[in-house]
C-alpha cells in the first residue's frame, strides 16, 4: 500500500549515508569470517572494565532502595529526573564556576534527539522565512542529515586546510566564506566526529560573537568533549554563553544503551526545547539518570575518564600514527588530521584515483572494513568543485592493536597500488 | 535574545491545554496543605506492589549477568533491543494466532514519541498536499494536540451521544458525518483516555476498512488495552491489519518512568518509522527491554494484569458509580459515561451554567483537584456550537477510596449549587 508522505515524512524515511553503509557491514560481518575480518567502522564506544563496574555498584545500590521502584515506576518531569538535574547544576557550578540553576538543563532520550529538536525548532520554514542550519566547518556528523523537513536547509562552510608537515593537516573554520545570513541555528561537534578537529577556543569565541550579533543559537556538540569522556588531547576551554547551547552526552563514558543526553544553555531555550520535548516524548528515561546522579558527586567518573578512557584512546592514537609511518609510501600524498580528540582517526587521500566509497569496496575486498568520508559532509553544496569529499576515509580506534596494525598494512598496500 | 523560530518550533514549544492545568495542579500542590487536598487529577498510574516486586526481581537477575554491561554499554539496533523484539514476536504469534516477524515491530522511547512520528509523517503539508490527522470519536487524548507543524492538521470527528437511562451515556463513532477526505492518518485510543469508551470491534473493522479503500493507515493507541495492562471491562478483540498500526505502552503496567512503547504493524509501516526514528532518537534505551524479554514469556505479567491491575481498577469504577449515586442530586442533568476502560471516570454536566475550567476553579477553592474536560478535544472545529465540550470533567480513580468519597461528595455539593 502506498500512503500519502508529508514533506518531513519522505525527509526522515531517508536513512543517511552513513547508514546505508552501517547496513553494508553488518551485512558483511553476518557473512565474513569473523577471525578473518578486520573492523575499523565502529562508532560504538568499548566497554571498559572500570566503567562497567561503576555502573554495575551503584546499579546494586539503587536496586537494594525503594528509589528503584520510583524511577522505573512514576512518570517524572519533562526536564529529567530532579535529583540528576540537581547533581549536574552542582557538578558545573563546582567545577566551572557557572552560575546555573536547574532552569538552565534539560535531559533529553540521548543527544542525537537534542540536535533533532534543535534543527527543526530553529531552521526551515516561519513565519519569518526561511532558515538554515550552518556547519561552520566540514566535515561534520552524519547524524544531522535528514533530520529536519528538507535538506536543503542544511549548509557547510568548507573549511581551511591547514598542512602540517609532510602528511598532517588540520581544518580551520574560514571566516572569510563564512555567512550567517538566513541562518537559523550555527552547530558543529568540538571534538569533530569524524575527523578528530578540534574547533579552537578563539573560533568558538568568534562564533558565538557573530552569532550572538545576528541573535542566531549556536549549538555545541561535546559526545567526545570533557569532562565526560573527555578524549580530547589538546587544552581547551569549556565555552558557555547566552546563545550557546552545550550538549553532553554520556553514550561515549558507557551508557549507550541507555540514551542520555544532557542540554545545558540560556532558560529561554531549555524553555523552548522542554515544551518541544514535552510533546513529543514526555521526558527520558529515568534508570541512567538514577545511576549518574549518585556518581557525579563522587568523582568516580571523571577520575576514569582522566586516567582510563582519555589515555587509552590517546595511546591508540600515537600508535595509529607509528603504523601509517610504518607502512604508508610517503612519496603517496596522503594526509592525517591532526589527532586532537575523538576515538577516530581521518586520513584524506590527496587526488584519490578513486572515490572514497569505491575505496571502500576495495578494502572491502580485502577484509578490511573503514568508513568513506564522504557520508560526513551534510550540507555541502557544490560538491564537484572540492574533490576533499570523496578522499577520505573514517578509521574507529575501538579496534584491537592487532587488528590496527594488520588494518593500516592493508590500507597501505592497496592505496599503494591505486597510486601506482 | 528572541531567536527566529520554524513554523514547528513555534508549535512544539507551546503547551498543550492539559499541561497548563498540570502546571496549575502542581503549583496547588505545594502551597496547599497535602492532609487538606483530594486530588482526582492524576494519570500516574499506582505503583503496585506484585509488579514493583515482578521487576525488582528480573533487574536482580539481570545485573547478576553479563549481559547488563551490554545492555547499557552498547548501542542497539534502532528497531529495539532485539532479544525483547523477538519475545514480543513470540508473544503474539502464540497468544493470538498472528503471524509477526521482528520486522512488524518497532520500540519507541515512549509510546508517545510513535504518535509524533506517525502525526508528521503521514499528516501535514507534503508533495502531494495537505493532509490531515482525523481522530473519528472525540473527546480523544489531550497529547495528540501540539504534536505536529500545525494544529490545522487535526481534526476531529463529533461523536453521536447515547443516553442509557438516567444518568448514563456512550459515544459512538458517528460514521454520517465521518469524511477521510484530505486525510493522512486516523488516530484513536482504545479504551480511551479520557473518556474510557471502548470504540466497538464493529467500529474499528469499518474504520480500518473505510481507511483501507482510501490508502489510509489507522493508529490504535491501546495504552489501557489488553494484553498490558488490560484495563478493559467490556469484551474486545485486539485488531491488526495491514493498514492498522497498533502501539502499545508498558507504563500503565508500571514501567512509566522508562518510557517504553511498542508498535505494531506492516513491514512498511514500521520500516519507515523506524528511519524516522534512527534519524531523530537512534534507539530507545534498553535496560527496560532487557526486563521486558524475561518476564514476558513466563506470563507472570499477564498474570498480574487479570488478576490485580484490572480487577483494581474496575472496582474503582464500581465504588465511584456508587459514591455518585449516593451524593449527586438525581435532578441534575449529569451523566456518566459507560466504565468500559482505562484509570479514568468521564462526567458530562449537561447545560453546566459556567465553563468547566470554572468548575476546575470552583472545585479547586474546596481543595479537589479534577482536570476540565476541554483538554480533551484535539482538533475539533466550530466548538461554539457544541457546549458538550467544556460540560466534562475527567475523574481518576487511581485515588484513595476515603479521597473518591470526599471527593465525589464535594462535587456534588458544589453542582448542586452551581444549577440551584
Amino acid at each position: 500500500m502506498k500512503y500519502f508522505l508529508s514533506h518531513i515524512g519522505e525527509r526522515m524515511s531517508i536513512l543517511s549515508g552513513v547508514r546505508e553503509i552501517m547496513a553494508d557491514i553488518e551485512q558483511t560481518l553476518k557473512t565474513v569470517d569473523p577471525d578473518k575480518l578486520i573492523n575499523l567502522s565502529p562508532g560504538n564506544p568499548l566497554i571498559l572494565p572500570e566503567t562497567a563496574k561503576l555502573w554495575r555498584k551503584h546499579a546494586q545500590k539503587l536496586l537494594a532502595s525503594e528509589e528503584f521502584d520510583h524511577v522505573i515506576g512514576r512518570y517524572g518531569l519533562t526536564q529529567g529526573y530532579q535529583p540528576f538535574i540537581d547533581a549536574i547544576v552542582e557538578y558545573f557550578n563546582k567545577n566551572y564556576e557557572t552560575n546555573f540553576t536547574d532552569r538552565n538543563i534539560l535531559v533529553t532520550p540521548g543527544s542525537q534527539f537534542a540536535y533533532f529538536i534543535a534543527i527543526n525548532a530553529f531552521a526551515g520554514p516561519g513565519a519569518d522565512g526561511n532558515r538554515e542550519v550552518l556547519f561552520p566547518l566540514c566535515p561534520e556528523y552524519t547524524g544531522y542529515s535528514n533530520m529536519g523537513i528538507d535538506h536543503r536547509f542544511l549548509r557547510a562552510n568548507k573549511p581551511n586546510i591547514e598542512i602540517i608537515g609532510d602528511h598532517r593537516f588540520k581544518y580551520k573554520v574560514n571566516f572569510e566564506n563564512l555567512s550567517l545570513d538566513d541562518t537559523g541555528l550555527v552547530l558543529f561537534s568540538r571534538p569533530c566526529n569524524p575527523s578528530g578537529n578540534l574547533v579552537t577556543d578563539e573560533e568558538v569565541y568568534k562564533l558565538v560573537d557573530l552569532a550572538k550579533a545576528k541573535n542566531i543559537p549556536v549549538m555545541v556538540d561535546s559526545a567526545y568533549a570533557p569532562p565526560f569522556p573527555n578524549m580530547v588531547f589538546e587544552d581547551m576551554d569549556l565555552i558557555f554563553d547566552d546563545n550557546l547551547i552545550h550538549v553532553m552526552s554520556f553514550s561515549k563514558t558507557g551508557l549507550p544503551g541507555e540514551r542520555l543526553g544532557v542540554v545545558i544553555g540560556s532558560e529561554e531555550n531549555i524553555s523552548l526545547m522542554r515544551a518541544f520535548q514535552a510533546n513529543a516524548a514526555i521526558h527520558s528515561s529515568r534508570f541512567g539518570q538514577a545511576l549518574l546522579k549518585e556518581i557525579l558527586p563522587t568523582g568516580d567518573l571523571e577520575v576514569i575518564c582522566d586516567e582510563i578512557v582519555s589515555p587509552f584512546y590517546e595511546n591508540k592514537h600515537q600508535l595509529l600514527h607509528r603504523l601509517i609511518e610504518k607502512y604508508f609510501n610517503p612519496e603517496i600524498p596522503y594526509y592525517l588530521h591532526n589527532s586532537e580528540g575523538t576515538l577516530f582517526a581521518w586520513i584524506w587521500f590527496k587526488d584519490l584515483p578513486i572515490a572514497d566509497t569505491e575505496l571502500y569496496q576495495e578494502l572491502k575486498k580485502e577484509n578490511v572494513l573503514v568508513v568513506p568520508g564522504s557520508s560526513f559532509f551534510p550540507g555541502l553544496k557544490d560538491k564537484e568543485s572540492w574533490p576533499h569529499h570523496r578522499e577520505c576515509i573514517r578509521i574507529s580506534l575501538t579496534a584491537s592493536d592487532d587488528h590496527l596494525d594488520r588494518g593500516l598494512a592493508k590500507i597501505a598496500e592497496v592505496v599503494d597500488k591505486l597510486y601506482a
